[in-house]
């Protein structure tokens, strides 16, 4: 259940949400527990979340680049690096963002609370919160609930988890992967919330990996980066970073394997598939979860004088208001394309742009295709999945991004008056 | 009388339109001619202007930076430097962008067409378009309107030039300013349109003065870049940037006053701040016209570590979907106003930063204010000018921009079907 400002009816589920629940099985090494700690304005929701991992487990995350994080960031920044992790503590209904040492101080209270009940050190304890933004909590806020939350603790608490760090979201996030390290069967299992930054309370990107891998901390950072590189880092609802994104990956090591030292093992291979896949599948529930979104929109940049230079101009297209809320009228407004690869800053040449909409080739060498016939384009458009191909023809630098449409949803929920 | 698609009424003038019409008086060294030449969608309405000067007239420009600029603003770009002018010829309807070579030969059509009515040279006429990307155009569509034009041209034509230069703006826009040179009056006249990038049919900033001083080139182009530099490149509507964006100044030298060889002369101080303010009127009627938008917003950003950064962070706050969301919906989220601050990825600590909405300081040093009122805020969020401060508090940095907020409106616009 979404927290929703009183008298607003809770928004109705994405009609780009995925249709087949996914249930995820207990995970060798990792116990959830989530409570209804009246952290959230609607009470009686879960808002509160633990994951345990067992003695052993390694970490690595990626967090905000925002220059003003989240206490909770902040802590994990300062903490990632040891690479040891006992749990996951997770709230929602407050950010505690932008809340001064006061906000340290409760960090510090909540991981030497959780720490000193799986006797832990603190720096193996990580925190995420979501919610509002500046709202000052009290030191013992979540400290005061660990005990029910230890007393919880359950192997298949993997739904319960990912309904609790829900704020606005309009539905669950979850996915999963079986895979093998040699010729070892290992599982990944993740969690996300997120649909763009949200109204009345702040919100954020979370995602929770697990996997019974046996890792090092230093392959896990690798492979997760590389990972977030192709999905997380190539979303976009709205162009505001929030301040508190996280995005956790714990390997508890109790799967027999192959042992592994280095992140270009060959025998991690199929693993590295995997995990990208279930971070693109989190991520793309994230987008298809944009606020107001009623289309998925796809954007492929090639030929571009580099791979960074791509990604800059498949962002300027996927930020762009006007690219937006022309898809969301099915409008195939392929001139706004243009002023979007335009106004980017990167090489490109408008006499060798060409540009494709649902596979339909539009315009080709900086002008209208003398054969382009609007039809297909027209019915592409009306479509929930919407491709976009740019092609820069300049080099070999491509890159993919996702994005969804910008609709009078968006103005709804993110204009509503705060309560 | 803008182009709207059919079946779509003229959307109503905005509410922040200046109240008060200008009316601009001739201009020693300028005649204008303004027809219908059926290049809008709409028959009959005003389309195509020319602007005559004077022999000896010079001339300064800024144009988007857009790497795929339209074929006007190309040729703009190479003909600038020689620094002299004898007309500018502007249409709306089309905006001559993304139609490949033949697009510049349609542009050179044009200037020949009315260098030679006027005994000019080429290099000397000015060209500028707006209207629908990506549309290949006759190459004698203006041409042939040229003996017309001629036949029109009139020194009262201020009024019929600012009408036939809009396509969605709700109000015709224009500026005047007297002032002196050393103790000679001197005037300048704008006009201008502009309202985000406009659909159905892109659209762009478009901007023409004229001042009857006599100003080398040089001189012309140091204060228009400083003055653009506060006005021009200060606002935004929707954070993309058009194919088109064209600012032209001309001075005819019919007024009499002393010698003027340096844009430091001391005899220019006057000029410069009427230049500096008309810019800043005309760009700021741009913003009042933003598509959708009820409220004009300010943001003064001070304390960064620099001018630059300052502008950087300035304009991440102004063009934050939901920083402008929570302004049209009256609500003083400030939280949004640290996460886009945050994101900007300039220098900013968390536990410095202060800022204020309409006067009244809400957070200080990075937690909110102990005895914040929200009421004087709330009241204030409810006017037609917000004004949101920001202190950085690590440099003497600052940065003023101005922006609108984010409706209903901009959706109804932007996402309407194309016709």
């Amino acid at each position: 259940m979404a927290t929703v400002a009183p008298g607003r009816e809770a928004p109705p589920v994405s009609p780009l949400a995925p249709t087949a629940p996914v249930d995820l099985a207990p995970l060798a090494g990792v116990r959830l527990a989530s409570i209804a700690a009246g952290l959230k304005k609607k009470q009686g929701v879960l808002d509160l979340m633990l994951m345990e991992f067992a003695p052993g487990t390694t970490v690595a995350g990626v967090l905000t680049t925002s220059k003003c994080p989240s206490a909770p960031v902040d802590w994990c920044k300062n903490n990632l690096g040891k690479g040891k992790a006992r749990a996951f503590v997770v709230n929602a209904g407050n950010a505690n963002a932008f809340t001064g040492k006061a906000g340290d101080r409760t960090v510090e209270h909540t991981v030497d609370a959780v720490a000193k009940a799986l006797g832990a050190k603190a720096p193996e304890i990580f925190v995420a919160s979501t919610g509002v933004i500046g709202q000052p909590v009290p030191q013992d806020w979540i400290a005061k609930h660990v005990p029910d939350l230890i007393k919880k603790l359950t192997r298949d608490g993997w739904h319960a988890a990912s309904e609790a760090i829900r704020t606005t979201d309009t539905f669950a996030k979850r996915a999963t992967r079986t895979t093998r390290i040699g010729f070892e069967t290992v599982t990944i299992h993740g969690i996300a919330k997120g649909s763009g930054m949200i109204a009345p309370d702040m919100a954020t990107m979370l995602a929770f990996v697990a996997t019974d891998a046996k890792l090092p901390a230093e392959v896990l950072r690798a492979l997760l980066k590389s990972g977030a590189d192709k999905s997380f880092n190539c979303i976009t609802v709205d162009s505001d970073t929030s301040t508190s994104d996280t995005l956790l990956l714990a390997a508890t090591g109790q799967a027999t394997h192959a042992k592994i030292a280095t992140a270009t093992d060959a025998n991690l291979k199929q693993f590295r598939i995997a995990l990208d896949e279930l971070l693109l599948d989190l991520a793309l529930q994230v987008v298809r979860d944009g606020e107001g979104a009623q289309k998925l929109i796809r954007i492929d940049v090639t030929g571009a004088t580099s791979p960074k230079s791509a990604k800059v101009i498949a962002m300027s297209i996927a930020n762009s208001p006007l690219v937006k809320t022309a898809i969301a009228g099915e409008d195939a407004n392929w001139g706004r394309v243009v002023m979007a690869v335009g106004k980017a800053g990167e090489p490109a040449d408008r006499d060798k742009l060409s540009i494709a909409f649902g596979g339909t080739q539009i315009t080709k060498n900086g002008q209208i295709v003398e054969t382009y016939d609007e039809k297909p384009v027209a019915e592409h458009i009306k479509g929930q999945e919407i491709h976009i191909e740019v092609d820069l023809g300049l080099g070999k630098g491509a890159a993919t991004v996702w994005t969804c449409d910008l609709t009078h949803g968006y103005i709804d929920i993110n204009g509503s008056y705060r309560s």
